[in-house]
C-alpha cells in the first residue's frame, strides 16, 4: 500500500491536544478511552448520556450538545450508527465547525462520505474520512489499522495522533475512496464467510462437526490467500497467461463441486455465480487462462 | 483435527519398499520423484512415456502397462485426471490387485470414491482415498497436508512413508470422506475467490489497482479468518446468543455494500445470494443471533 500520507506533509503531533470524541458507542468508547490514555484533553458527547460515565470519571469533559463538544476541541472524532446520523448530529454545530478537523470513522459508503466531506468544507472545516480494520477489543494493538480519505494535510497534522488507534493507512485526498476500499475489502471478507458456511454445510451433509471441517478450512485458506497477490498482478498487468491453474481446470473442478454438493443435499445458490463467471470466460475462448481472468467478466 | 491414524495400528513403515505410482502430471512426477530420493523402489506408469523419462534417468522402472506397473509393488499411488480415468486404468489389473493396498490421491467426489473403493475391496486390496492439498512445488514442504480416508490399517502401514509427502490427516474409514472434506474445503476456498474477484471490481471501479485493495485484502482476510473456529463452534453447539456482530448488523451491512457495488456499476451477483441467506433468518425473528445462524438457511 503506497502510503501517500507520508509525502503530504509534516506529522508531528502537538501532544497533548484537544479532542472531541461524537458517539460513545461500542467503538467510539474505546476511541476515547485511547485518546484519554495518551494523555490528551478528551470531550466526549453521545446520545444516551450515561455511556459517557466510566470516560468523565478517567478524566474526560462531557458536553452538553454536539456543539458544545465541536466547540471545545481542534479535532473532533465521529463515530455513530451511519452517515446520516453523523450528518444530523453535525447540522446544528455549523457555526462552530470552522478552522477544525473533522475524522469520522463511521463506516459508510463513497457517494455520503464525498457528500459529507464537501458539506464540512463548506463550514471551512478539514474532513478526512476513515474505515476502522478493527473491533473494539483490538483497537491500538498491531492488529488494527484504520484507512483513511479525504484533506491530506489535516490527515498529516493528526497522523501520529490516529496511528495510537491502529496504523494508519492514507488512501488518497478523495474522501469517498476509503469507504470504496471499505467496501470493496469488506466485500472480500463477506465472500469468505460465504465459502465458510458452503463448507460447513457440505460438511454437516456427512455428518462432519463444523468445528472440524473448519480447523482444515482454516489452514487451507490461510494458505490460498497467498495466491491472490499473483492474480492481483495477472488483472493489472491484463496479461492472464498461467502454466498453472487455468480457467478451463477451475470450471470442471467448480462443476464437479457444486454437483457433489447438491449429491449431499446442499443448496449451491452461493457458489453458482462464481461458476458461470468462469463458464462465461471460458465460452469466450479463455479456458487456457489463469483463473483470474473471471475478473473481466464482472466488470 | 482428531487424526484416527494414530489409534489404528503401528505406523512403522518398511523401508525401502516397493511403490508403483500410476500418472506421471504435474504432481503424480513429484510424487514419484519425493518416494525415489526416500529411497524407496518406485516403478512408474503413464499414458504418455515421455513423461517418465526424467524419473527412470533417477532409477525409477518404466512399466510396458498399468497391469506390470500393480504387479510390481505392495503399494499403488494412483494420480491421474479423474476417478473415471482411475477406474478404466485400473479395470485390467484387477487380477494383480490382490493383497496390495491403492492410496488414490486423483480429485475427486464421495460417491465415485465410494464406489472405487467398493470395487478396489473387491479385488482383495485395501482402498484409501486422499485429497492433496499441495501444489508440485510443496509436496514434501510443511505446508503440504493430505487427508486420507478409507482402509485405516492400510493407512497405517504406509502412514510414515506418506508423511513424506506432506502432513497426513486420517479422516475416517468412509473412503468418501477425504472427498467430502475436499469438496468442503475447496467450496470455502471458491467463496473466498469470489471475494476476492468482488473486492477488485470494486476497488476497479474507482480506479484502484487490484494489487493496492488486494493488499489490504489480504491483511483483512487474515484476521477474520480467525472469527471462523468461533461462528464453527456456535453452529455445532446450535447457541447462536452473541453480544456483537449479530445476524441484523450484518443484513444492513451487506445491504449497503451491496448498494455501494451498484452505485459502482459493479455487479452483485456473487455476494446477494449470501444477503438472501442473512435475511431469511432475520425475517424468522433471528436477528439478534449470530451471523453464524445463517448456515441454518442452508440446510
Ligand atoms: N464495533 C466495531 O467493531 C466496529 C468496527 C469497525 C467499524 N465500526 C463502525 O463504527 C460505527 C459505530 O459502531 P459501534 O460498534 O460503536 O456501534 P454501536 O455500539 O451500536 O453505537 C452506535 C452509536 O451511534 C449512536 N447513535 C445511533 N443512532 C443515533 C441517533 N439517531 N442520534 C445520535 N446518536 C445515535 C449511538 O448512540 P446511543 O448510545 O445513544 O444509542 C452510539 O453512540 C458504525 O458505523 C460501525 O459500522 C464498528
Ligand atoms: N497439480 C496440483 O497442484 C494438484 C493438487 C491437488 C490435487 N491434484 C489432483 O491430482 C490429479 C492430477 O493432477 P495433475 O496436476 O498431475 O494433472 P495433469 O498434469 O493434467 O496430469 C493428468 C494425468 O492424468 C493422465 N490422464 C489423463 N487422461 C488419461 C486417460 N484417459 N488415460 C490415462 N491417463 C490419463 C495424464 O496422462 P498424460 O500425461 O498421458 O496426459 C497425466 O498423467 C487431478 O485429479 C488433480 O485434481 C492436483
Amino acid at each position: 500500500m503506497s502510503d501517500t500520507g507520508s509525502t503530504t506533509g509534516e506529522t508531528t503531533t502537538p501532544a497533548p491536544t484537544t479532542i472531541t470524541v461524537i458517539g460513545l458507542g461500542n467503538l467510539g468508547q474505546v476511541l476515547a478511552r485511547t485518546f484519554l490514555d495518551q494523555g490528551h484533553q478528551v470531550t466526549v458527547w453521545n446520545r444516551s448520556q450515561d455511556k459517557a460515565d466510566e470516560l468523565v470519571a478517567r478524566g474526560a469533559t462531557l458536553a452538553a450538545s454536539p456543539a458544545e463538544a465541536v466547540a471545545a476541541s481542534d479535532l473532533i472524532v465521529v463515530c455513530v450508527l451511519d452517515y446520516t446520523t453523523v450528518r444530523d448530529l453535525l447540522t446544528p454545530t455549523a457555526a462552530a465547525l470552522a478552522g477544525r478537523v473533522v475524522v469520522n470513522l463511521t463506516s459508510g459508503t463513497p457517494d455520503p462520505a464525498r457528500e459529507l466531506g464537501a458539506w464540512v468544507g463548506k463550514q471551512g472545516a478539514a474532513y478526512v474520512d476513515g474505515a476502522v480494520y478493527a473491533i473494539p477489543q483490538t483497537v491500538g494493538t498491531p492488529e488494527a489499522f484504520v484507512l483513511y480519505s479525504g484533506d491530506a494535510e489535516a490527515f498529516a497534522r493528526y497522523r501520529t495522533l490516529l496511528e495510537t488507534l491502529g496504523s494508519a493507512v492514507f488512501v488518497g485526498t478523495d474522501a469517498g475512496l476509503a469507504p470504496v476500499y471499505d467496501v470493496a475489502v469488506l466485500s472480500g471478507m463477506y465472500g469468505m464467510f460465504a465459502g465458510f458456511f458452503q463448507t460447513v454445510a457440505v460438511g454437516g451433509s456427512a455428518g462432519i462437526e463444523a468445528a472440524k471441517v473448519t480447523e482444515l478450512l482454516v489452514r487451507w485458506l490461510t494458505e490460498a490467500i497467498a495466491a491472490l497477490p499473483g492474480f492481483a498482478a495477472e488483472i493489472d498487468a491484463g496479461d492472464y497467461r498461467t502454466e498453472t491453474s487455468n480457467l478451463d481446470i477451475n470450471a470442471v473442478g467448480l462443476a464437479h463441486i457444486l454437483a457433489a454438493t447438491k449429491e449431499q443435499g446442499v443448496g449451491v445458490d452461493l457458489l453458482a455465480p462464481l461458476h458461470a463467471l468462469f463458464e462465461r470466460q471460458v465460452s469466450q475462448g479463455h479456458g487456457a487462462e489463469s483463473m483470474s481472468r473471471a475478473i473481466e467478466s464482472l466488470r
